[in-house]
């Protein structure tokens, strides 16, 4: 599935992504930095672990995901400003090309030995598949629908 | 309890505000700008509702949120970029001097008639009463461990 060029143009600005799963106590977020993620050829998004062991545990249990990024210095639908609400599943990579892309680019994602022993130190790179349906919402957000600082 | 000062720096600064809550479909989230959030005498923070049907419905049922948001542009622990993850409970508010004060500023947070004829059109701010604890969290929180483009 393509990934829209809008949220090409947001992962290429400065801010902050959210990613929430589910856990035994309810809700937990994580994040990281809109540059931070790469996109894959067949349109997943590649986001490095770091730290991340409560997201990983509670996708080995429940793997669906949501993530949220934006850009106030992306045009959106009413003005300037647009984000996406992505609706998907996701699964912790510790092998393969994609993998090894990753850590090379972010060696500080589960560094062994260095944040927690008793993690899997190496484990990096996390994918989410977003659904069509998610797109759309996302095209047509919240985000997008409130001009910035208006 | 009073806001720490890198919190109040990254409310100055353009971004993207994740708001989670818990759904009977699991976790819920929804977003605002950093700069659209105001902070009460008392140290709550003052966020206009736009939208957030499902958040307010998930509030009822129950009132713990998770609240992310950062900057590049602020120092955090390990150089230039932090963020924090608040962990606190939220209400919505309808009337009051706060209620005012956000909706003159904030003018399209739930207009009548205009979004949803069905809404709660008179509701329009949204409080998060941070726990001490999350303000820790938040100011060693991943976010301040990951150096920007580094």
């Amino acid at each position: 599935m393509a990934i829209p060029e809008k949220l090409l143009e947001v992962l290429k600005k400065d801010g902050v992504v959210a990613i929430a799963t589910l856990g035994p106590e309810g809700p937990h977020m994580v994040n990281t930095w809109n540059t931070y993620i790469r996109v894959s050829e067949d349109g997943r998004l590649l986001i490095p672990a770091g730290y991340y062991h409560k997201t990983q545990a509670n996708i080995t249990v429940n793997n669906k995901v949501l993530v949220t990024l934006g850009s106030n210095q992306v045009q959106g639908l009413n003005g300037p400003g647009t984000g996406f609400l992505i609706k998907g599943t996701a699964a912790f990579l510790t092998t393969g090309q994609e993998f090894d892309a990753m850590k090379s680019r972010f060696g500080w994602a589960r560094r062994p030995g260095h944040h927690d022993r008793l993690c899997d130190a190496d484990t990096v790179a996390r994918m989410s598949r977003p659904s069509r349906r998610s797109w759309l919402e996302g095209a047509s957000s919240y985000l997008s629908a409130f001009p910035f600082r208006q």
